[in-house]
């Protein structure tokens, strides 16, 4: 680091930084070159065109050049084929390219996973100097594991523990007794507050809050107290939580991040909530306090569960849905309204309180019906 | 403070830390004893067993060992009981305990209250240095009052004045001319614009944005122009307001925080809003501008209250429920819909749009089928 | 700056602050009094009353007093006129003010418009030093305009480009490579992550940050792997972000955030998004990934709209409303319910999953009612 000291000028400059030419964007290192074929065996496909087709870099179906390998994201973007004047395109092994005879084509089973394990290999990691800012506040009990990056304006509290390789940027903080693991990053403003603990290769993004107080009261009106929250929040290994998401710590014990779960930007996670292995959670959903998420559990956008449910293994909850009861593993549950007409949906608006009136008159005019029909049987007869 | 220089090593150790013993996090000090029967006293309370049993803690049900406490929150969580090695356990007046011989309860009429006060005898408030740290950036108009903490990298603008005892985290943010109380904590990262004031006791967890902007423009497109946002919020007593939550200036006057109000994360709230009394709005809910949220109003997760209405006083709003027009005094309120089946909720989603129309069918049908019935009576005669 | 130096003390107090009189705020300089004539020069007002009453602030209705001018906001204020003590009203021209003899008004077209120019005459911008604090720290590398102002405990990384007249608040975090025009703010706590770019006049209230990582993973449960996210975020000029908004940086490409586009606080902007020009996005909205938002569309606040979508130029979309599909421009949709008494709604909670047996059972009869009344018919002949 010292970046802001005199003795950085004249450094060598990154020649891995962004290279812009004519106003496009590209990435990577012209250093990686790999052929179609090399790219092919990486990742299981099969190539349709010229297999020796160099590629030094990936970029999106519009931006995409000579050189450059791009990707059928969605097919809304098959319009952008023809004119495409990348190197080579990844497709899935469903989509027709024998009518591109001057293309060249990745063909693979999972054109997504495909794509984000080849833009891995033109992806190389930023590079931190494993140092700590003599402008960051340390405590001297503080345990730092080899080559931690600890950029100025950070600050770690007593008896902290930081694992190897970890990289703390501008404005983090962590509280007293706060453990780290290994190749962690945390980007800055990221708040984890006393006592709580974070496992390996978790990466924080800026502004995230870690161990905010629950929010537990007990009474009513003046008399409503705060309840102590001195639980944790337990982070596993390999979890990512996006910008400005907060995750409340424990009242008692510990509200926990499973192992290999992600988490979107602006997220809510109440105290004693636990959530499973690998689960995902969109931007903007929310989880009340002590809700168990199973695992591999899939939430929506904008979601809401209530408190002290159990939400099934595998289970998935659409965008905007409200879940008020627990949940069965595997299943799939919604709530969400596609959005309408204004003028038809005020109309829709009108009636819907009045469903139960509805209800019941329609059972009123089957039994009635049913006697006419009866009475209208007799009659002929 | 002074955390970073090396005159910290070899202090004594905070002996009031928590203690790990096999990986069960307990929580309070050592040095805190009391008796069930003392316990009871303060709380009012009727203890069933052993009267004169040490309590030395207070962990939760799932974690409690010998000379704890602990408390059964729900009844989902009855199962433990019989399990539970736990010193005493509080418990409802109603929940029958007679069948466990071998057990110690405290049985009051409210145990979520009785819980969190004795929770406040084991924990013990954090305690601060009373010291403005040389790494933070104070002007030197500021007044601060005795014992006020000052974390590295705070800054305080410009005539701020801050009350006694105050601590402000790492990374707070005073604008010029904000006025804070006494006994306050601002957690990490949060900023109080300028000219905003706040009173005694107030709690801002990590993040909280006092005093942002209020979102006012006049004209359309090209032509829409900033209204200037030049009033301030004001933060009444005993305030504490969660993680990441914002809170606008009003374009004049004031955004007012009533006393005793309580706000969880990720709450929106606009410019001239004002909220009554003990108040509590949970996750993720908004109020857009001039709002009048009443006395001892609940607004529950992921709610929204759309601009100038007012919601009268002891109002409650349910999860995700959207509030168009102004709610009377002691109104329950609720417009979230139960996450249902997806695909019987597609099906649902296809009528939804439709009910004009079934309403308006089912009024044809009722006037026909009354006139089939008259027709048949008719007949009959 | 170098607020926290003590040559700082003995300078001339800034005689611009807020005024306290009586408890009541006012805002504006003494020096500033424009004639009711002259202010209704500026909007093209119409002046009822004294022409030459002279102006020194600008009030709230409840609020102003003689010398100030105030605003009729909204109809309900409309009870505050006969009392309203202030020396002049803006109101709109279809407004009846014959009967207030001895109050002086200011009749306009736009009322909301003339009052936002008026307020911006009594409003002096606050006056930064221009300059950047030693405990900033700012790479060597950096490059910045003129009278740019950086606030202590700033960091600004390698190869950043300020643009002149930019201010800098405490906290904020310029990445590598990131290109900031001029006359922009940036208040406390702001993220701007590496390689990202915004314009002139760009206004990021406190805690948003931008380039945060897009949420984009391939495949599933443990296999599930991070697609690097090596996009940027594009903000072009005279864009207003609002606290604690979260805008992830594109795959590939980027994500723009259009000329004069308006977020509110606590918005999720996913990645690849696009958002055309003078679009306005209310709190708590949400976009996810790689949707296209069109010219001056209004997003209302806590709505959602999935990815991949386009939404045409000039669409509104409602509160809390979901929008699944793509929508035509100019079109006015909504999904949000109004909430309803909680006993009525939980009634309709239950009717809710039944729609689809209520609409067959209504087919139903409606065939057997055509039925019946042809034989009716029938009969009677």
């Amino acid at each position: 680091m010292k970046l802001w000291t005199a003795t950085r000028q004249g450094e060598i400059q990154n020649i891995h930084s962004r290279i812009h030419v004519r106003g496009v964007l590209r990435y990577g290192v012209n250093v990686v070159r790999r052929t179609l074929s090399e790219l092919s065996h990486l990742v299981g496909g099969r190539v349709v065109g010229n297999e020796s087709v160099e590629i030094g870099r990936v970029a999106s179906i519009e931006e995409a050049g000579p050189g450059d390998l791009t990707f059928l994201a969605h097919s809304r973007y098959r319009l952008y084929l023809a004119s495409c004047k990348a190197s080579a395109i990844i497709v899935g092994s469903n989509v027709a390219v024998s009518s591109y005879l001057d293309k060249n084509f990745l063909q693979v089973d999972q054109p997504y996973l495909a794509f984000a394990k080849i833009l891995r290999v033109y992806t190389r990691p930023q590079d931190y100097d494993g140092q700590v800012s003599p402008r960051a506040s340390v405590d001297s009990t503080v345990i730092l594991g080899e080559r931690v990056t600890v950029f100025p304006h950070v600050y770690v509290g007593r008896g902290v523990r930081v694992g190897q390789r970890t990289v703390l940027f501008p404005g983090v903080f962590l509280g007293d007794g706060v453990e780290v693991g290994e190749d962690c990053i945390f980007y800055p403003q990221v708040t984890v507050r006393e006592k709580c603990r974070v496992g390996n290769r978790v990466v924080l993004d800026a502004g995230v809050v870690i161990g905010s107080d629950g929010f537990g009261y007990a009474g009513e009106g003046k008399e409503r107290i705060k309840i102590p929250q001195v639980g944790i929040v337990e982070i596993e290994d390999d979890v990512e939580i996006g910008a400005n998401t907060t995750i409340d710590r424990a009242t008692l014990g510990r509200t926990v991040i499973g192992r290999g779960v992600k988490i979107d930007n602006l997220v809510q996670i109440a105290h004693n909530v636990a959530v499973g292995e690998y689960s995902v959670i969109i931007a903007q959903a929310g989880i009340a306090g002590s809700t168990q998420i199973g695992r591999e559990v899939i939430l929506a956008g904008q979601a809401g569960v209530l408190n002290h449910l159990k939400i099934g293994d595998g289970a998935r909850i659409g965008p905007q849905s409200g879940v008020p009861h627990s949940v069965a593993p595997g299943a799939l549950l919604s709530s969400g309204i596609a959005a309408a007409p204004h003028r038809e949906w005020l109309k829709v608006m009108t009636v819907l309180p009045r469903l139960p009136r509805l209800w019941s008159t329609v059972r009123y005019l089957e039994r009635k019906v049913a006697a006419l029909s009866r009475k209208a049987e007799s009659g002929k007869r």
